[in-house]
């Protein structure tokens, strides 16, 4: 029997956003590797003939280094075993996906892809953000908050016109929202963070891209959360119940 | 009974990429209003309990009006039932999610999403494009290429030096492409358009930005269909399997 390797979105979060091909994946593995072992719900029912291996990748908190994780993925497969590889939101949205695609086409492992729902359009739609909107955005740029934008970067962003969201981005939110008015945009563009999105402790802050920042540190926001800039925010519910700034 | 509005995303194609919320919530439908009622499976059988109404919305070809589909979706509601309104992909990616979101919370109607998979990250993925990878881009952006870029926004994208991902653009490659190489992007860069993806009909076209518009012309690409410029299609098994241009 020939090994392969399943890379699976599981979604943002609950494992009511597993789509049908990530259930059956997890049906038929031998091994899962899982980041988030606790979000999905009940893997040994969801996979009841696969060995469960918590590599704990989490933002900023790496329990198994990625070269590991990798070698782990492809040994398994060549010994004949079907793995998923089960990963937060899509494998291919600062997921690292690509990467493992890499490793298990090099050492000549089966691997297909099953995508899956990501946290920066999942999450900005809990709280009722559209991250596009006729007449209001038809553009929407994802970027990975975890280092911060280059003037270039910010003053592209704001040439574009559109939705910013930013992933990862909530202990970088000063010097991300800074840079943003620094390259032109109005202090009074909508705002908001969505903490812990699509859980039962999801809550959102709303601001303004100027006052974001504030109202994040006084109401203790911290990570997971997905930041989202741009006149949609004026579009979402949350912005209609907003308490503070503005 | 208080009826409800419930939107569903489901996904870029095939049921296998519906997820388990969006099973029950068919399940639980009294009404189905569906965009692409071919593409989803079986919905007599996903939703045995509702009435399908097929508004055969696609882009560039609304069966049914969008005020028409809204008022369908409140009435239905304000008479009790429990009304799915299921679009391909994401609801609130070019989706028109948020106006029938707001059309439902106007009409005092209980509304829910749930969200799906995106065709702007599945379809480049199902062709083994990372829209990230590290080391070359953490930056998407996912444009509406049905009308032309602007100056500003075509350098606004090139000086954010991500992904660019263009939907519903295939008829206007030839300005997309030329906004992008006249803001100054290399005509190196590499590019990609992914047709019917997805499916079992999916086929990809691959060289550089200055290329992709001939190529998909004398492939006969046309829509729907997804296009990908960046470094990260370098990186994919399309780029290495690619035979023209480039």
């Amino acid at each position: 029997r020939r090994g392969r390797v399943v890379l699976v979105g599981a979604g943002p979060g609950g494992p009511g956003l597993l789509t049908l091909d990530a259930v059956d994946a997890l049906a038929d593995a031998d091994v899962v590797l899982a980041d988030r072992l606790a979000e999905v719900g009940d893997l040994t029912r969801l996979a009841p003939g696969a060995r469960i291996v918590d590599v704990g990748k989490r933002p900023g908190h790496h329990a198994v280094p990625q070269e590991r994780i990798e070698s782990l993925m492809v040994a398994a497969a060549l010994e004949g075993l079907t793995v998923v590889r089960l990963k937060g939101g899509d494998p291919y949205v600062f997921g690292r996906g690509g990467e493992e695609v890499a490793a298990a086409v090099e050492a000549g492992v089966p691997v297909t892809v099953v995508p899956g729902v990501t946290s920066a359009v999942g999450v900005p739609g809990a709280a009722g953000i559209p991250v596009t909107h006729r007449g209001v955005s038809h553009v929407v740029t994802v970027v990975s908050g975890h280092v911060p934008l280059t003037n270039e970067q910010a003053g592209g962003l704001v040439a574009l016109g559109g939705t910013i969201v930013l992933l990862m981005g909530v202990h970088n939110l000063v010097p991300l929202t800074g840079a943003l008015v620094a390259a032109g945009l109005p202090a009074t563009t909508p705002a908001a963070v969505v903490e812990r999105g699509l859980t039962p402790a999801q809550r959102s802050v709303v601001g303004t891209v100027a006052t974001l920042p504030d109202l994040a540190r006084r109401h203790g926001v911290t990570s997971p959360a997905v930041i989202v800039v741009g006149e949609v925010v004026r579009r979402s519910q949350v912005w209609d119940r907003r308490v503070d700034g503005a």
